[in-house]
């Protein structure tokens, strides 16, 4: 399915081209016809079309909504009310490239926005020789990013294609990163001495904080908080508790949720319960080794999540205190149900779309937005279970 | 499939025919192709068939198997060795109907079998109209039950169906049994003037604890440990904490994991993750209420759980510490990762037999063995990956 949204009433190959009359405010979307799950009940509705690999998605306070698209590196504004996007002009300089999967990763906006203006760009630095991630901060004005500054860049560069990471989190007055190993370089997941495969935490500034557990470190980089991660692209704060969640995608097999603290040795490549791409082991192939952690959670066969964020909102109570995970692989919005920081169920939603979801955010409004690799940005609505 | 072990490598309909060359050993056996799993590989060696609803098995000191078999409240022994099988006889009086679920429950050698010869019988008693569930000790002298001695009878008798529990676990010098709702009876379950739905503590000789939770309260059965359980057909111990773990059968939806804690209530009907059978809210609809205990895992839909063990042997290393489950509903077995007390991962093993698994249980060879409602019994033995 591309570029619209089936419904599981009608998902035969016809049903693409039945579509519902879309409601008075937003001329531009179609809606499904109820979908009833384990503990909620929606309508999907199209709010943006057309995208190349949407990656990122950030309200801003005027309800308005940054839409970063990865590769082509482009960065646009959305108006939910008319459903116009206009471009976003003023990016920092950033390697983008159809060949390998980088150029612009997350974008956050300050939690301070509403007075500083300020929006932190993750992105590809380099060539595709020696390629690294960057964080930019800057600020909007007239909807064009101004006062640009680069504040932190991952070292030292490496040739790698895949597993960039690129997700950023803003809390407290610290920033937090995640990076991957460059998939060719899966060893140095477990080197301080590189930026690779790690959890990143700095000051919100820019600058390494003292109490960082590898400050002082011979041969360990200072903004390293956590290590042995292998491709984690979401991170998220649990509401209730403000701890750090990662969803990472695993080799064939074994990807992992993390719950992120400092110091700590995520395994990777040493410890998986995954394999090789067309199987055998990964390094000796064992899943346990003191002073490595054991995830929360892990998919086998692997889902490929992308994006995450825990649902807080008041539409969906059945719905609160879920962890949703967008599956690329697997083509599906994950739910984990969380009680007391362990996963008690898994439910798999819309697994007849057939879309390999990147990214989940949760709106201001209640309703959760996902997008997809067919260029879709779709919004989950409450809806009565007719 | 009924009567066979169907290889994971010929699944077609055809496969049943094809049988391989049984080892020396058990002429009576056919193994499978091995079976490729997450953490394993193994093959299936059939060791009983044509048993009515195999509900119980129990390994003796001298290698040997007790197998009983519920509705037509048969216990025999099974040479291993043979492949041959003797009635037991002197069992108690007791209710066996094939109308209704009940007949023989559990069987359970005392831990200090090989010097006292005890054996520990739960079974159905009264009549369909009125009908309890009692705990029946025996001594076990050439192969027939003598000594036998009532020591518990739950109360009051119900006119009950269905969801009897049934499950034993003896640990140092205490006893503890599961009973169900009967099904159509479900507020017992809150009510601690009745067994019904509850976690009984006892001394295995049948006095009741004089710590147990509720002894002392007005209009409280003394024998409660634990209460707000629908119909859990398992019970067993975890060997790295000596907790106490049920599973049971939810309604629609909601079969769930619990770790047992004396005085807590697991809040069924008042709170679950199931509907009722057909669709519709189970009371309010609510899956949480203070001073009601969550799951540690649950399943939706359901897979109807019976018979668990944790796996503790040294034949398969990539299952140590996993939690096997049954299913019945959704025919496979059931294996949960479990590392902190948390359930990180689930896998469900031979989804293509087709078997209703009612029982697993570890052998002191290291395989596991599980018996199902094609009346089987079958052992999961380690095997090459060839």
């Amino acid at each position: 399915m591309h570029g619209s949204v089936k419904t599981r009433a009608f998902s035969g190959v016809l049903a693409a081209l039945v579509w519902f009359a879309a409601p008075a405010e937003a001329a531009w979307a179609a809606d499904s016809e109820p979908i009833v799950s384990e503990a909620a009940t929606f309508k999907l509705e199209t709010v943006a079309e057309g995208l190349e690999v949407p990656w990122s998605f950030a309200f801003l306070p005027d309800g308005r909504a940054l839409i970063g698209e990865r590769e082509v590196g482009r960065l646009s504004i959305l108006d939910l009310t008319s459903g116009t996007r206009e471009p976003v002009e003023g990016l920092p300089d950033m390697l983008r490239d159809g060949s390998i999967s980088a150029g612009l990763f997350d974008i956050v906006p300050h939690p301070d926005f509403a007075t500083n203006r300020q929006i932190y760009l993750v992105h590809a630095v380099g060539s595709i020789e020696a390629s690294g991630l960057a964080i930019t901060r800057a600020e909007l004005e007239n909807d064009k990013l101004v006062h640009l500054q680069q504040l932190f860049e991952t070292g030292p560069r490496l040739a790698g294609k895949w597993h960039f990471g690129g997700r950023l989190v803003l809390q407290g007055g610290y920033m937090f990163l995640t990076t991957g190993d460059g998939y060719e370089f899966k060893a140095l997941s477990q080197d301080l001495s590189t930026h690779a495969g790690k959890i990143i935490r700095l000051h919100d500034d820019g600058k390494v904080p003292t109490d960082n557990p590898f400050v002082g470190k011979p041969d360990a980089r200072p903004e390293i908080w956590a290590y042995g991660l292998r491709n984690p692209q979401s991170m998220t704060l649990q509401p209730a508790t403000g701890a750090l969640w990662t969803v990472e995608h695993g080799p064939q097999g074994g990807d992992e949720v993390n719950v992120i603290k400092p110091g700590r040795n995520y395994g990777w490549p040493v410890i998986t319960y995954g394999e090789e791409y067309g199987g055998g082991p990964i390094g000796d192939g064992i899943t346990h080794k003191e002073g490595m952690e054991q995830p929360l959670y892990y998919w086998r066969p692997s889902i490929a999540p992308s994006g995450a964020t825990f649902y807080t909102g008041a539409s969906f109570p059945g719905w609160q205190g879920s962890l949703f995970v967008g599956a690329l692989a697997q083509t599906h919005l994950n739910r984990l149900v969380v009680e007391d920081g362990r996963v008690i169920h898994e439910e798999r939603l819309l697994a007849d779309q057939g879309w390999r979801v990147r990214f989940v955010v949760e709106g201001p409004d209640g309703c959760l937005y996902i997008g997809n690799d067919d260029g879709l940005i779709v919004r989950l609505r409450a809806a009565a279970n007719d």
